[in-house]
């Protein structure tokens, strides 16, 4: 059963914080305040998903981001929207080549049995919902998330993954258009080429305007 | 609160039936079964949804679907995946000239408001809320449907929705991989040219093999 309750926010102004590698965090954003996500070593893919988080049945969509910004994947200037079709997230600034996915679910126990992996393989689809689950809520499926520094190909409807290009240092910066909850997931994938066979830790830092 | 109580199924061999324009219909169909979803009149969308009949919780996941077929769309012997990963409807035969979308979300009632339509527009995610809800589950979100018959280009990471290409009587056959109720509805978009701006009826027909 999957509860939605408003959640407790505790924010804190200039917060900095690290994802270690194949793990999941939370972290609660105002209205304004903007979430710069660092890919400290390169190579790491971040699984990202945004939930209101006075109402956790609206949150960010991808499907619904798609129809809203006429483009697979966000660039500078362009906001994600929840499944009520209201902005949630902005792209304001990105220091990377702009490579992201919009397109392919999360990784998931699902994914690592088909690749063979062991049973407790760590997921990103069981971050967000531990992360969820720490914060008060039940949720028992991800959305499809916004998958940082991803690099899918779909020129002429064909679907590739392709090893990344992200280098160490570089960054997207996100402004939240609501308050939220924002939850991140170093991308445990270790046995395709998604994250260079290497997961690595990540780094953010909320900044507040003014 | 969500919930995902097994549905009761009421399985009918060769059942035909009808999806009058603007509404949406629940249809059981056991794995082996053949869905023939029939455009009758052309140009018309059919948001399609698939679910786990023994467990709810297990759904036709598009961003799976994608991961899995390594492809945007569905074309003859491809399967759509559910979010474990799982087969669920295979496509085994397309009358049409392929032309179907898995990166837009349902319409809803909040499409409508940004659109100025009525506050009572009928809308696909509405329509799938209402089957469910009849069938005895409650769900607060349309995931992210199957659009047959639906024309949107995606080239070089640019998303146009472009008028249907779909002629009267062209049809998509659907084999099911598993016990499943598929809810389809003919989607009551028209204020945009996803539909000609004429929504009309759609039928479909259930068979079984041997």
């Amino acid at each position: 059963m999957d509860t939605f309750e408003p959640l407790r926010a505790s924010h804190d102004d200039g917060v900095t914080g690290t994802i270690p590698a194949k793990e999941g965090r939370g972290v609660f954003l105002r209205r304004g305040q903007v979430l710069m996500v660092i890919n400290t070593h390169g190579s790491q893919v971040v699984d990202t998903w945004a939930f209101n988080s006075t109402d956790l049945r609206e949150f960010m969509s991808m499907e619904h981001s798609r129809a809203s910004m006429l483009k697979i994947t966000p660039g500078v200037g362009d906001a994600l929207v929840t499944n009520r079709r209201r902005p949630i997230l902005r792209v304001v600034a990105d220091t990377s080549l702009g490579v992201h996915d919009t397109l392919i679910a999360a990784c998931d126990r699902y994914r690592y049995q088909e690749l063979g992996a062991a049973p407790d393989h760590a997921n990103c689809s069981d971050n967000l919902t531990s992360v969820l689950h720490e914060l008060g809520c039940e949720r028992f499926d991800a959305p499809c998330p916004l998958n940082l520094f991803m690099n899918v190909k779909s020129d002429g409807g064909r679907v590739e993954f392709l090893p990344p290009v992200s280098k160490p240092g570089q960054s997207i910066s996100l402004r939240a258009e609501m308050d939220q909850v924002v939850v991140m997931s170093a991308c445990p994938q270790d046995i395709t080429l998604v994250n260079a066979r290497r997961p690595s830790d990540v780094h953010f830092r909320v900044s507040s305007p003014g």
